[in-house]
């Protein structure tokens, strides 16, 4: 049975993981009968946001790998644990945590960096030639994370775009629900709330993604 | 176009929402072109719980609208201001939060007490004959936020099951892909992940009875 990993930031969209994103990735992974193991960095997160205000909430701090459990019921590991020769394909779900805890894209744009262990396990993969599938702001880590010259979309967001093309990715643009594949680097992404409107929207490019790393996985 | 309230309490299944039955719903709705509006408490949780460990975060404080607003993308309400007239059915997810923040089920069982505000807003719900529908451990409040002698599930813990009819419920035994329906008090309810193994099969209950609320509203 293919076994998937998937990569928590957090868990709410201002400041962690995308929550709907990451469980319609759960639930189409499930539908495909695909087992999945949710792994999340044991750091603190950038900062907290007040989900009701949009604001930051001063003084508070909360742990990346302790909030991504409260998305996993529990079941999530400590990245820096992960074994790239267990799992068959990773996935990524969006939501700011991808650009604020899994990467500083959030803060230094075209000039981030991406986390260590996030980094060593992406290679892992992509050195194994297995797909990796990138979510809403997620694909923003595309040319740090998996390398240049890597076609991939965030939608339809021009200064996004230009960031990652800055940093030697391959931007294209890309409705809510399609996808966007590279081929040749095994890559596969979607806008998901980058342009979504509703949850059935979103779901209607990440099933694709999902579907699409499954079949090469 | 019909509107459906939503109660959050919280956003995760140890001391709020369960967001995988939140979601789930939410889903339901939208695969129905059916509105929803979200609500939660402006109160602070019982506690916090550390999802990773399952145990008491000692100090920490959150508020349940504010972390209901991560379940919500931002978009939830204070449940003092909901207004019964403006939505043709109710919906409560489960998690621990509908035992712990929007009751006292949790600490009390069946001397429990139930929210003002959600006490307030579901008996007008019902005074109108509009539908109500409750998931997973959330039907634990039925005999004290909605009355006696209804018709409900929890699944088949005996624990829960013996408390609902102390306090006057009639509990029903339910597998997890079913529903029960108290057609004169027009209550449903599913055991979701009071027995779910996976969120499909969480899905399986959760559909049948949004289908069911929606055909009622």
């Amino acid at each position: 049975m293919k076994n998937i990993a998937v990569i928590l930031s957090g868990s709410g969209v201002f400041d962690g993981s995308e929550i709907y994103e990451s469980v319609l990735t759960f639930l189409r992974l499930e539908h495909h009968g695909v087992r999945y193991q949710c792994f999340a960095p044991n750091i603190e997160q950038l900062h907290v946001i007040n989900h009701l205000t949009g604001e930051v909430a001063a003084g508070e701090k909360r742990n990346v790998l302790v909030e991504a459990a409260r998305l996993a019921r529990g079941e999530v590991k400590d990245l820096a644990a992960a074994d790239a020769d267990a799992f068959d394909a990773l996935i990524i779900p969006g939501g700011f945590g991808a650009a604020k805890n899994l990467s500083d894209f959030a803060v230094n744009g075209p000039e981030c960096t991406i986390n260590e262990d996030l980094l060593r396990f992406a290679h892992a993969i992509r050195q194994a030639g297995k797909p990796v599938g990138l979510i809403c702001i997620a694909p923003a880590m595309t040319p740090k994370l998996l390398g240049t010259g890597i076609r991939c979309t965030i939608g339809t967001d021009e200064g996004v775009a230009g960031a990652i093309n800055h940093m030697g990715g391959e931007h294209v643009n890309c409705p809510v629900d399609q996808i966007v594949v590279d081929d040749q680097h095994n890559v596969i992404s979607t806008p998901a709330y980058m342009l979504a409107g509703s949850i059935s929207e979103a779901a209607s490019g990440i099933n694709r993604l999902v579907d699409e790393v499954i079949k090469r996985a």
